[in-house]
């Protein structure tokens, strides 16, 4: 570890405050810091580095924020899979599960090699309009497919690894890894699917037909869904960030990515602790 | 009953050869129809009359289409208590329970007086901005509010009869009555309401906090939603038909309408029956 | 106020402590209290009356205990509707919403007429085999029908008012008042029911017919469930207390009983803050 | 396929109808028909092998009944994995895909080699009883720990691969494979699992923890389950037929068996087909 990348959430002042603490901290260990351009500019450093090549330049990543922001970061990474380290400024996150108390021991277990990480796939999304590719997404929690917010529902047709499965109407459909299933795809009654399972979860949100039940399918499995409502008002969503609208035929591909992100974990926690934490299950 | 008003399901030619059968039975009967402008221009007579004035024309008011034309004639017909029947072009409806064979046996029992009728409560749904009432809206199913659909999720906060309920974040929340229960409200989880129980069905969609389920209240209760979330992406929707965008901070309330309305039940059929042959549940 | 008769959770020593505090209290502003047997052995105190017959000897009953208890008690009462007053002894029910720290201001306010009462309904379930009325039961919660552990699943008819609703499989069938609904009721996928809504649910438990969602009907409606499982697997209980074992072809009538229950409400709380503190629910 | 063993649905004669028929077509082929002793008893046939023997005997099994039939002797064949060929008898089933009318194409596919087979995980269950393993149980579906007829609620605690999960309070709890799935579990509310997935599902039946959601876990884990209730009213039930009494602090161990099993697919029908069919989705 010569080498760590620094992305804070963007309009977090709390952020510059454990920054002057960690920049110095990290150098007097003989490790060089290099900040993304927003985060430099908190710092008030210059030399900051594009968000996007910040994979490309370092050992690790290290992300000052929520599990948005580690969503974010998450994406760029890709094909270079360099271990992501988040740091959650709010209290626990189910991606950013080191909480501010926890930065100096965790990052001394990481430079000591005594730490553990865990492997989580992506899912690879893609439009084809008319035949045509265009537009290719990644995300590490869900692609979802929604209505627009004045319509009344969308038809969506799924086929999976060739096979149809059914067409159906709903508010929407969520296309969700392991990692996405505590996300929003819990909220629309998904089950819960533990990280590492090679495992997507199809939730429909609101489905009309009370018997479509959230479905879960090998992470080999081509998925392919048409838009069949004949009003555009359909809209595509990577991990809740990123946007495109559909048009009616359009088919959206899913599937897992080529590649898979490495999350370092906290010290001394395992998921079942972060799930009971998180969804507030009580102890005996 | 004198005089019909008839109001059938825009660009829907199969209504013309109806009205082509019906309009002469009805003339043979002494019976006068009135039509609204898109129908007369759909069976080509002239004098159609504004869909709005119709309600206040006639003594009765038949809706050849669907669940989704009855419900916009039901918000046309407010203070005016004008019984409506409902003809379903495609089947069964959950409003519109007489079916095309049913049309004269149904109108014959009209006619003789030996006819059901079921009354309905009507949502009164008006929004409140810095204070002042900027909107006033009437539905027969529900008044949805949900998020954009590129938005991660909204935050809304219900007080009923004046007191703080909670703070919820979610794709949105619907406020049904109970005809609306089979309709949006049960796709996002909420019961079945018997419909003339004197209750109004408040449902989230896809709620982030797991334990806030669909709440049942009596239809006396004045409900007022806060829309909470500080960026502007919520709209409120009357019976999916209706569209209205929301600023953050403002106040959407909900209650019981003053006005009632009159449906004409289908000779012979019976809520039960109507819910059995709609959810598909198998008979014995 | 003349008399309260106080009734204590069985086994629960940690009732006799307050007793010994309470009991010199009630004297010492000329309230007279009476104990039922179980509660007079526990403070070593003669005198104790059948629990049965309390309702009929005073003006209040206190219930120490749980939810539970206050249940056991609610059944007793019946004709003569005294009011209750539930304490906690573990925190916050549904039912006792007063807390151990609350009682002597609770009781101060009951003394000077300023404290608030909420009417429940209460159920009234029946068994008729082959015709004849062979158990009759009162519930102020739930009356379930339920499998026996080790049978696969339980066939159920549904009628209401005489109108055949639906037969179906599933684990069994609650019928729950809206004081129940945030009981047993809720861990089946029930709404929450307004408790002064007049109303029942009918909520079924594991299904197999993933359409039958539950129902909410007025409370003025007579219910017959036909138990036509074959095998003689069947169960009814009363407020998860009382049991009787039903065999094939008995029918289970469910109404609402003619007489409804006085619950003395906790002073400067309503029900929504009750549901938020048992929901979890957080607040902003 | 030399030998073929025969297991019918006991008590259900429309079964003689068709091995009247297909006995001899099996002879006519060269193929030898092996009957447990109740299916020889239906056909008048002496010579029929204890059921437990069949599948040391048989290069095939041949089932006539239902999922339950199929369900029984799955958990018979355990190490012996000879392939099981499952005969509906009333229409279509998850496990038996073949109807009465495919019998005989099926048979000869399977004769000419041009069949499919699809592997399936069965489960194993274990009872520890103050640290001695007193029962040891296979299932193709599920093994579910339930509460007692008349009991309000067992408590159980989970443990997966050593770690502590969650202490819950529940109707009972479901563990299922893939393919129990869409059987029990799914009237628990559990999610569709795609039957080759090497997974197994955890779903509450009924929790009081509202938070508390199916659980999909990778099917090497090890699950532990804690019977903490203090009254000895749970049972443990494989597959819905096979009972076990549990006492307070037994801890039952599951995991994925040994052993997996090999279904003969009907020639044609994929899975979602049959889903489409038995969930009623409609198609476009």
């Amino acid at each position: 570890m010569k080498r760590i990348g620094i992305i804070a959430k963007p309009h977090k002042p709390e952020a510059r405050a454990i920054l002057q603490e960690l920049l110095p901290w990290l150098e007097s260990r003989g490790v060089e810091s290099v900040l993304d351009e927003d985060t430099a500019g908190l710092t008030g450093r210059s030399g900051g580095q594009p968000k996007a090549d910040l994979p490309g330049l370092v050992d690790l990543l290290l992300v000052l924020g929520g599990d948005g922001t580690l969503l974010s970061v998450a994406r760029l990474v890709r094909a270079r899979d360099v271990p992501i380290l988040g740091i959650n400024l709010g209290g626990l996150g189910f991606l950013t599960e080191v909480t501010l108390e926890e930065i100096y021991p965790t990052l001394d277990a990481v430079f000591q090699g005594t730490y553990g990480v865990t492997q989580r796939i992506l899912l690879s999304a893609a439009v084809r309009r008319q035949g045509e590719r265009i537009g290719e997404y990644i995300a590490l929690n869900d692609a979802v497919i929604n209505k627009g917010a004045l319509a009344r529902m969308i038809e969506l047709e799924i086929h999976i690894d060739g096979q149809y499965v059914t067409t159906f109407r709903a508010d929407g459909l969520i296309l969700s890894t392991p990692t996405g299933s505590t996300a929003y795809c819990l909220a629309a009654g998904g089950p819960i699917v533990y990280p590492t399972l090679r495992a997507l979860v199809l939730a429909p949100i609101c489905p009309h037909m009370l018997t479509f039940r959230p479905l879960v399918i090998p992470d080999a499995a081509k998925v392919e869904i048409v838009q069949t409502s004949a009003d555009e008002n359909a809209y595509l969503t990577l991990d809740g960030q990123v946007g495109f609208t559909l048009r009616h035929r359009d088919v959206i591909e899913v599937g897992r990515s080529d590649h898979t992100i490495t999350l370092i974990k906290a010290p001394g926690k395992n998921y079942f602790q972060i799930l009971r934490a998180k969804l507030k299950w009580g102890e005996r």
